[in-house]
């Protein structure tokens, strides 16, 4: 096996703990001395020890002299767990292969550092792009200190979110809204703009046959518009925070908040809450990914604000014609070259469904 | 090898032809006796020996006995060739499988009665699913006397086929540009309503590294608005056809006709051209396929009349957002449910662009 096989188990084994980890990352580890392998682990839940530790307790005296592959940098610090760098420094071997460097900037490079110090021979970057892309979220978070914003929406082929008379239940089939309840499974909050609580009254929770959490409902309303009876302000199901503006009516919210409704009061621009705060105040909550389910004008204020971190488009192939609205509405870009183009572009089918899922391409 | 083995060689066969059958169908057979195959052909063109003649003459006297695989019915009338059926009976095959009737409502069955007849087995229905698809322009014009209409369109994966300002160069890359040169190499016809005409002046003909034909271009413009140093006007290139209102212009009329381009005069119905007419009337013409390149306003008028039998739709993975035109404009439909909804889709990838592509349900 190759230096890259090594790796790529290592990475599999990371992924078999998604969604288990947080506020961690996911973090696999193999151990190989003399071409075998003698030790390998994850990183399985916050508080237990890291991927590292579990590969180098598993191959004990057989790791010296062998190579450690791990998909995270070894930490160098006292967190939950004792420094790794210091459990790989003891085990013995004598190179270690490290996909990518912890992307927390205050610890950046100290493990390596470490390492090196002792004289074991480091390679980082080999599977760089494939490790960073399984933590996107953890990475995201901890370099902003925002959320991770995914805008998921559904349109018709002819890429319309509704009829032009507000008809919009429903554009794509079971399989489709199954996955968007995995999507809410797996994120700690859900957003939309009050359009869409006047319009749709969602309850945002996450409904799934095999169970699942509900994710902090966060609804986007400057003026406390919200009626009393939106499904979204029953509490006992799932917790909500209201962001509005900063003049917004006084009474208003003590009401909200005597139904137990959180209430976040946001600078506003251009009669809006800013958005950018409002990620900047979740970040502060320890919120490190959301999902946007619309509609128009709050993605067109996070297309414009340049706030979309991951896109997922469902596509429902059916024509409605007419002049329903699109998935982002908004100013826009008045050039088609200035469009947000998207890279790392997958595409996956929920039965007769498409979905395109995207990055927003930096720079 | 089973007889579904045998109808799909059958069928990977008739496939190589495609393209230079027309105005015949793409047919292939093969003949197999005691588990060998000892024939196999397709008919390459029009005015030459049909399918199962070639692979019956390969045969010879190792048919007798035999049984012969064939993706469409074998003819039973005389027309550039003498009928199959007779040919069929001569080679003393005891077994004929069929993938399906001739189309032609006037001659479907025929065949299938005069090999009975002969005493000869008969199967009808293998793989005809594959078979119907493989020639679905052939067999909608048969049976329709209308153009099969490919409903091509090109939008951002939010949903806008330019931005709110208008601008629409380009939504799509190169591949999938190219691969729009290749529909207009493979169609009849071209259509475009006079809004592309006067925004975009395309020249609509067909540029690829490797050549092609030009199709023929059809613009729908009701009131004769096209103005004189339109590209499409240049006749040298490519032939072009308006379809004009009853009541336009009749000096006009006059000098589009000095330029080389035909005038259609048609029924109109609330203002515009009515589109099932002209269609019936392009099929008059032996215009079997027709590729509709926009924009929405035509679009619209085609999914309202329902005379779409094909939906190709690229999508961008880049956003604009804002308030630009959607694919398909009109009248629309009110209720989400009454969406026209396509069946047997699949996705294709052209370079970073996505291509859905579909048949509408019927019925």
């Amino acid at each position: 096996m190759t230096d890259r096989e090594y790796m790529e188990l290592a990475l599999t084994i990371a992924r078999s703990t998604r969604g288990r980890t947080w506020p961690n990352p996911m973090v696999g580890a193999v151990v190989v001395n003399d071409g075998n392998i003698v030790g390998m682990g994850a990183h399985l839940r916050a508080g237990t020890p890291h991927a590292e530790v579990h590969a180098l307790e598993m191959a004990g005296e057989a790791a010296r002299g062998g190579t450690l592959y791990v998909t995270l940098e070894p930490c160098s610090h006292y967190g939950r767990t004792p420094p790794c760098a210091d459990r790989v420094i003891e085990s013995g071997v004598k190179r270690v292969v490290i996909a990518m460097l912890d992307p927390n900037p205050r610890v950046s490079g100290r493990g390596v550092e470490r390492l090196r110090n002792a004289g074991i021979e480091i390679e980082v970057g080999l599977c760089e792009e494939e490790s960073r892309q399984m933590n996107e979220v953890f990475v995201h978070y901890i370099t902003t200190r925002r959320p991770f914003v995914i805008m998921k929406t559904a349109m018709t082929l002819d890429g319309k979110i509704a009829t032009a008379s507000g008809d919009s239940r429903w554009v794509t089939g079971d399989l489709a809204r199954l996955e968007v309840h995995r999507l809410r499974d797996r994120v700690d909050a859900i957003l939309v703009g009050i359009g869409t609580v006047l319009e749709d009254d969602p309850e945002l929770t996450t409904r799934l046959p095999e169970g699942g959490k509900n994710p902090l409902r966060v609804i986007v309303d400057t003026s406390l518009r919200i009626p009393d009876e939106a499904r979204v302000l029953d509490t006992k199901t799932a917790r909500t925070v209201i962001a509005c503006g900063e003049d917004a009516d006084d009474s208003r919210e003590r009401m909200l908040r005597e139904k137990g409704v959180e209430i976040i009061r946001m600078p506003v621009v251009d009669g809006k809450v800013n958005l950018k705060a409002l990620m900047e105040e979740l970040g502060r909550r320890e919120i490190a990914s959301i999902l946007v389910e619309g509609g128009a004008e709050i993605n067109g204020s996070l297309l414009s604000a340049g706030l979309i971190d991951q896109v997922m488009t469902f596509i429902a192939p059916k024509l409605i014609g007419g002049t329903g609205p699109t998935p982002i509405g908004g100013k826009g870009f008045s050039r088609m070259q200035d469009a947000l183009e998207l890279e790392r572009v997958r595409v996956e089918r929920f039965g007769e469904d498409v979905a395109v899922i995207g990055y927003p391409r930096k720079g």
